[in-house]
Formats: C-alpha cells, structure tokens, sequence
C-alpha cells in the first residue's frame, strides 16, 4: 500500500479505530447465526483439546482465546508453531481435536497448510477471518466471519477486537455480556485518554507492557502496535515472566504499561506494580482511574481486553503522527505476508 | 546473592559457561538410569497430548522441548499459562496427559501449584530439575534430575543447555546422537566466538534476535540472557511473525542475531535474512561461516540448539562486563522467583 496525495498520514487507521464500536455491533447483530451454528458443531464434537493457529495481531486473539478454553471449558489449549507442519512436516494424530486458525485476510499460505494438515489429521477446523471467500475458509470445515469490513491500515485495529469478540461469543455463547460492549468501545474511544497520554513518550525509544490472564494479549497487542507503528523497542511480558529476568532491565529510563483492573488477573499485578515501583519504573496503569481509566462499568472481566485495547490503539497512533510516521503504512510491511 | 570482595564481577557466569560440556557429559553418564526408567513411564502411558509449565530460561528447554514432541511423536503439544490455574482455578481434565514442569531451583510455587493441579485432573506429571529434593519433585509423579551442580549466577547458563539435553534424551531416546555433544561444546566454547564478536555491539541499546524450528528457543534464551546481563531492549520473533509486524522496526541502527543452520528452520531462514538484508539490518548470523561459526560437525539437527547458545552466552557475559555490569547479579533480581 502507497500513499496517495490525497490521504494524510495515519488517517485510514484513525478512521477503522474509530469504527470499532459499529464492527462489534454489526458482529453481534449480523454474525449471530453463524456464530451459533458454529458453537453448535463444536459442542456436539467435544473437543479433547484445541489448538489455534495465527501470526502477529491475531495470534494475540489467539491468546486470549486460549485463556476463554483453559478457564471456561475446563479443557487444555496451545497455541501451534506452524513450522512444525510446513517445515518439519509433522503429521500428528489430531482426533477430538478443535483446530482455530484465526487471520484477518485468511491468506497467509502457512495457516493454510497447518490448517490442511490439522484437518487431515483428524480435527476439526475452525476459521475465524474477515474475509469469507478467503483460501483458509476454503480449507476450513467450519468458519466464522468477523465482519469488521475491509481493513486499510497495515496496523490491525478493527480486525483485532472483532476477533475478540467473536471468539469470545464463538467460546462462552454468553451474548448477554456483550450487549452493552459496543457502547462502552464508544465511551473509551470517545475519552481519548491514550491520545493524550501520548505526548510523554515523544522521546522514548523503549516501552515495556504487561499484564496478567485474558489482559495478557493486550499487553501483546499493545507492544506489537507501538513496535509497528513508532518502531519503538516495545516489549511485552507475563507479570509473572517479567520478574524472571526481564525486570534487570527496568529502570526510570523505561516506560512501563501495566494493565490492571478487578479480576483475578488484574489482581494478581499488584505484586507486579510493588516490585515495579521499588525499581522506579514510570508506570501507566491502563483501566486505572490514576492511569488510563476504561468505561467498564457492567463489563465483565473477560470482555474487558476488548475496552483495553482502544485507547492503546490511539496511543500507538498519535506517537507515530508526532514522531514523523504514517501508521497507515509503517515502513518495510505489508498487509499480507505472503513469505511461508 | 550480593558479592563479596573476592568475587570478580562475572567470574561465576564465566565458570558455570565454561562448566557445560562436564555438565553435558555427567548428565549423559550419571542420569542415564533416570532417564530411561522416566522414558519407560512414558511410553507405557501412551500420551495424547503434552503440556509444559515453566519460566523464563527453562521457558525456552519446555519450547525446545515442544518441537520435539510435535516433530518427532506426532502428538500435539502446548505451553501452559499457570495462571489459568493458579489465579482462575481452570481445572481441566488432563486424562491421557502428560504434564511436564521445567524449572532449575523446582521452587517456584506457581509451577508447583500447576503441576499438582495437573496431577490431580489426571495427568502423569514430570518434574525436570537441577534440584532432586525440591518441592516441584516431591509433587510430581515423575522426576529427571539435570545434574549440572549448582548454580549461583543468577543468569542461568548450564542449567539450560542441561535441561535441553534432558529433554532431548527423555523425549528421543537416542543416545547415540548425543555422544559426540559435550566434545562439540568444549570446541564450540574453545572458539571464544561470542566473547570476540562483543566489541562492536558496546553501545547498542536495542537487539533483535530471529531463528525458526528447534532453533527458535536459541533466540528466546539469547534475548532473555542480553536483558537480564545487559539491561538491552532484546526482542526475539520467529523468523515468520518477524515479518508480521516487527519487521518495521528494524534499519541500520538495530542490530540483529539470525540463527541459521542446513535443518529445516535454518534453511527457512534465507526468506527471513533476504527481508532484513533490503532493510538495511546489521546481521550476524549464529551457526555460519560469515558470523559465529559452531563446531557442529556430526551433531543432529535437534541438538544444535545446545552448541547455538553457547557463543551467545559469552557474548551476553562479555557485553555486561563491558557496560560495567555484573552478570553474576544483575540489578533487581534473585536466583528464585517466589512470589507466584
């Protein structure tokens, strides 16, 4: 993708971050059936186990699903390394087991292939994309259209929290708890609290995120938007990974995005952001009052990641404008990888 | 651990490196008995799927470890989050499973709380340990003892190459392979080839390091040893999500370390140096004539990542010394991470 003269930097990510509350309700309202009849099939499967497939944005979606199945189904997940298939040639039995492949443009021949080799193996393939015509629909017994429309930006947005919410709806089925979702996206947006905690960190050329539980993709999420979009050194850790290692590097010289909030994962931080504070770390608490607060009022704590997410994305967004970028289109990317 | 006026900064990093290939061959020679009895366990189990719980650098033996189950047993494999468990009670059901917890000290209590969790929802449990009498033995099922002496570095060095040779004989059986190791690793060692490529990295702040397949852990663990010695903002990607994203980060300024080999995730590597040599990226290749060569002649594919760290260890040892840091205690840590 190349700038045209008529489009000012940053302006197709501006515009697809702030269509996020329309794509989550246009999921919930139109994508309902397909979801439905998808949860059907897999509940009458039940699975032994589910593995999920994806790169980059999405395998943060990823992620966060694969918490939704440990905690909710009480059932074991992993998240697949692809090369095992397609260079090592792996053929492993996958009887009773879910396969998700999760792409946005459902065309990165690597997830086809890990996906095809799944499904010849026995599983059952599930594809969550926003491209229904996609060659991974195509390969995938089961599919599921996020339907965020056509997305411009290379930095994924609006892809990110249909997936969310459509694995989210896919894994528990509770439609209930999303009801009110589109409207809180619209209040966070609408506060633009991560444009404005944007300026502090013109100058920083390392950032460091983290979290814990269905939080941790955001933390992954928002590392990979600032990586993408400001270039910047942005490195993203468990709170229980950070303090095996990477904590030597914490100093007053490294930012520090901490999200936090009332579930157990969020809890869990506080020893995080004790140990944190007694190295002098500057500290953003994303879903704090004192930090970045979120309109969470009535959402429940696995539906929180996409809120989290949002003003993150404006973040990443206003850094790259100040810092000369064009996030539309960050250096050296392509929409699709195409290499595997 | 703080230092005491005799110790020079590093000399126990400097010792526990140069300690691998007797630590390599005590463990082929004494654990053998271990080992095999562990394996036999195993294969009359039949598992159907194999999970691993670990932290930090023993993350990156459970991720080696997982290439081999799902490359060489045709059985699927994951990583574990121990949240899941210990922070939102997920208690899955773990029939047919084998739950494999890797950690040097065996004492952080997250990883014992998972592996009792496991163990109670019906999976064998194996503990791999350099600590035969820790509570992660006392709970599991099944234990292997690394057996590579006490470490007092807080930069784990041979425990981690021990680990991946444990993993290996464990999950292969072939010893054969392994004979000529602790020999490789001493010439490997010998070279000093880390220790000499040290100099021109003196003023980075920021390093990329890339692999794809079992080399994969070799670019996690180098990462993790350039951040906890150096304090460096070191990110490490498969080579395939370095494409999705991070790629734009990357020009002249950002040094990157490229695993690259003649097995199948070395050879896939080529696409992957193609991409960072048009961006301009400074590149040192581990495993190559042209940057740090490895005495690899005779070794398996799968036990390359044992030779691959070793440069890489020294170099993390020289560059912190050079920074005026000390790698036997990098600032904010300890040896045991217990707050979990």
């Amino acid at each position: 993708m190349s700038a045209t003269p008529e489009r000012r930097p940053g302006e197709l990510m501006r515009s697809e971050i702030a269509e996020q509350p329309a794509a989550l309700n246009r999921l919930l309202a139109e994508g309902r059936e397909e979801l439905e009849h998808a949860r059907a099939q897999i509940e009458a499967f039940r699975p032994r186990l589910v593995l999920f497939a994806a790169r980059g944005t999405s395998d943060h979606a990823a992620l966060y699903a694969k918490y939704l199945v440990e905690i909710g189904w009480g059932v074991p997940a992993g998240l697949v390394s692809p090369s095992t298939t397609t260079l090592y040639g792996a053929r492993p039995d996958l009887s009773g087991v879910l396969f998700v492949a999760v792409s946005q443009s459902g065309g990165s021949p690597d997830l086809v292939d890990a996906l095809s080799a799944a499904r010849a193996g026995g599983a059952l393939t599930l594809a969550v994309t926003n491209s229904p015509d996609s060659p991974l629909v195509q390969a995938s017994a089961l599919s599921v259209d996020v339907r965020s429309g056509v997305e411009r930006a290379v930095a994924a947005t609006k892809t990110y929290t249909s997936e969310l919410l459509a694995l989210h709806q896919l894994l528990t089925g509770n439609r209930a708890a999303a009801e009110p979702l589109p409207d809180a996206a619209s209040r966070t947006l609408a506060a633009e609290a991560g444009t404005a905690a944007a300026g502090r960190y013109r100058f920083a050329e390392r950032f460091i995120t983290t979290a814990r539980g269905y939080s941790y993709a955001t933390a992954r999420e928002a590392a990979l938007k600032l990586m993408e979009t400001s270039y910047m050194a942005a490195q993203a850790f468990s709170g229980a990974d950070l303090l095996h290692g990477p904590m030597a590097m914490v100093d007053r010289s490294v930012p520090v995005l901490a999200v936090t909030g009332n579930g157990p994962g969020g809890r869990s931080m506080a020893a995080v952001l004790e140990r944190l504070h007694a190295r002098g770390a500057d500290v953003l608490e994303v879903g704090s009052p004192q930090g970045i607060p979120l309109s969470d009022d009535g959402i429940d704590d696995q539906l929180r990641p996409i809120l989290e997410i949002l003003p993150l994305q404006q973040l990443a967004w206003r850094l790259a404008l100040d810092r000369g970028g064009d996030p539309d289109a960050p250096r050296g990317l392509s929409k699709v990888t195409e290499s595997w």
